[in-house]
């Protein structure tokens, strides 16, 4: 009662319907995850985030496994469970092996640390750092 | 007055110099950065930190350029100014174009925002995603 | 045994009563909800958040809707579960509608988003927003 | 050296300038301010920022100053300097008194309190809350 | 002009100075930090943060000294720059040595890189865990 | 399918049951927790974090207690779920009572307040905090 539910494809109306498909297609699957259905409760907001992601995911300068283990480092440093869940899976089937997935989470947690140990010794940014 | 100062090499003990050395050996520098300067008031703490970033950051399954833009990305996401300074830099070092610092600043917001989306719609786990 | 558990009305103290009183007669309802009886445990904190609450979140020069919003836009920032799901019935109880919430997701989604891009381009504060 | 630099508008492309008349337009402003100038280093970028923006950001449900309260809620819970200077300017032009300020800051302030002490306790979700 | 100006004591108000006297009482200083002069702009806030942070830093079961390096822990967690350095000069003067520092430190970047690993490797709270 | 799962004691290699041993040893528990276990799919980054925590978390200028409990707050600050519940047992087990863990809380808390009414407020660092 508190919270808007998922839409489902065959509840959902035909601007919903256009950017369902549209995931579907693009990735190759049969229902679009549980995130696209929340977001469905707002048409507008569904295709502006959709539009967005599609053009950023995309191969580029990055490959999509890189830019999917960035999502996932993001994520890891958030606390975010239903993107952590849904972002490795992604990244995994973008060729993302076990041993890249552990090499990943080691250089997560270091940044995470030094980032502390940085602003806790209140570290000077070095001339040749400056922008 | 309130903070311990950086320790600079003409006053370095013979420890923190061992790691030191080694630091500008393997980076081919001519002076250490700010950060392993202030570490440096903690013996014990500057050897931990410099052996477990040097073992982290190896070549290994992910190249060195991945690990330095993943570094970027945690910093970036944690506001960490030296952090994203530095290892801006570093990530240029190891080879980050423009195109590809534009397209891994693109990845980190839509990330961040998505995070969001996910976690103020309350969106539940897919099963496909359980671990 | 690890955790402090929730204090009940029945089991409560005077000191703590008065206190879950209070809240059941300024917001109307037959039981404070859960984060009140683990706050119990320490009744001082108990008396002194709720104090703070009840002076915060009163009407003033901002309404009791937009203060619920605000709070909800902070609990999403910061992926707190707890607070994200009482909050949200909160500002749903103070007027928020289903459009109002997927505007304020949008909201929440793209500071988030651009808070990064101006962390990660090292943007320098414009003379005119300086304070 | 090691950054981008912002991009003036003498020195934009004509599909940067194109965004940043866009923006000046609306804003009714005689210069885009820093942020749009260093996202300008990536074209594609810049535009669908600024549109999604302008998107989220127009009268809705929610009025301009309520979304603009709540970009600085976030900002000042992500610590992002310039987020905070820029958007505190942008809710003040769109009617923040210095009385909406303070309680701005005093809801943001007391939600990330309550936050973290839902989050110690570990306090379970109650019933009513559930979405 | 677009900030609220900090307030001085021989500008401010009877209700004011009443909060600051007590702060430059109890804390024998010549006069308040920044933090309380800007706060001083909204005065039910000033005296209800001061009361409540009298209240909360007293001795009880913890010692200063321990809750100062709290403060310290928390506010590197999150990047506030301020409060970094004015609670480590606050643990400082609670008796806080070069010694403690550094390992108050170390704790703190290792507690932010594991939680950042439990969170990625989507680690299952053990049974002896659960509250 | 889509995440490492954690190893078993008895499915473990010898250099990731020379770790475990370890901790069982020094802790005096009958099996590790699941932290560990999880990480154990990366039996170099098992061995260099549990080396790094050994150091980190021995008694020192700090107490193993004062430790504990900072890792309590780093991870409440951060909503580690896991991380919550873990090092809450840790910390009582190294002594800390419920009115310790009472005043640990409402520290954090204020911490967490304090830290964005100083951000939101722009406030300026005084003279006798600069490091």
């Amino acid at each position: 009662m508190s919270q808007p539910k998922p839409v489902e494809y065959a509840d959902a109306s035909p601007e919903v319907r256009a950017v369902f498909d549209d995931i579907k297609r693009l990735r190759n699957v049969e229902d679009v995850n549980n995130f696209w259905k929340y977001l469905a409760r707002d048409p507008a907001g569904l295709k502006r985030t959709w539009e967005s992601v599609k053009e950023v995911m995309a191969a580029g300068a990055l490959s999509p496994l890189v830019k999917e283990m960035v999502y996932v480092a993001v994520s890891v440093t958030n606390s975010c469970g239903y993107c952590i869940a849904s972002h490795t899976v992604g990244a995994r089937k973008a060729g993302m092996t076990d041993a890249m997935f552990a090499e990943l989470m080691a250089v997560v947690g270091m940044a995470n640390e030094t980032n502390r140990l940085a602003s806790g010794y209140q570290v000077e940014i070095d001339e040749q750092f400056k922008a």
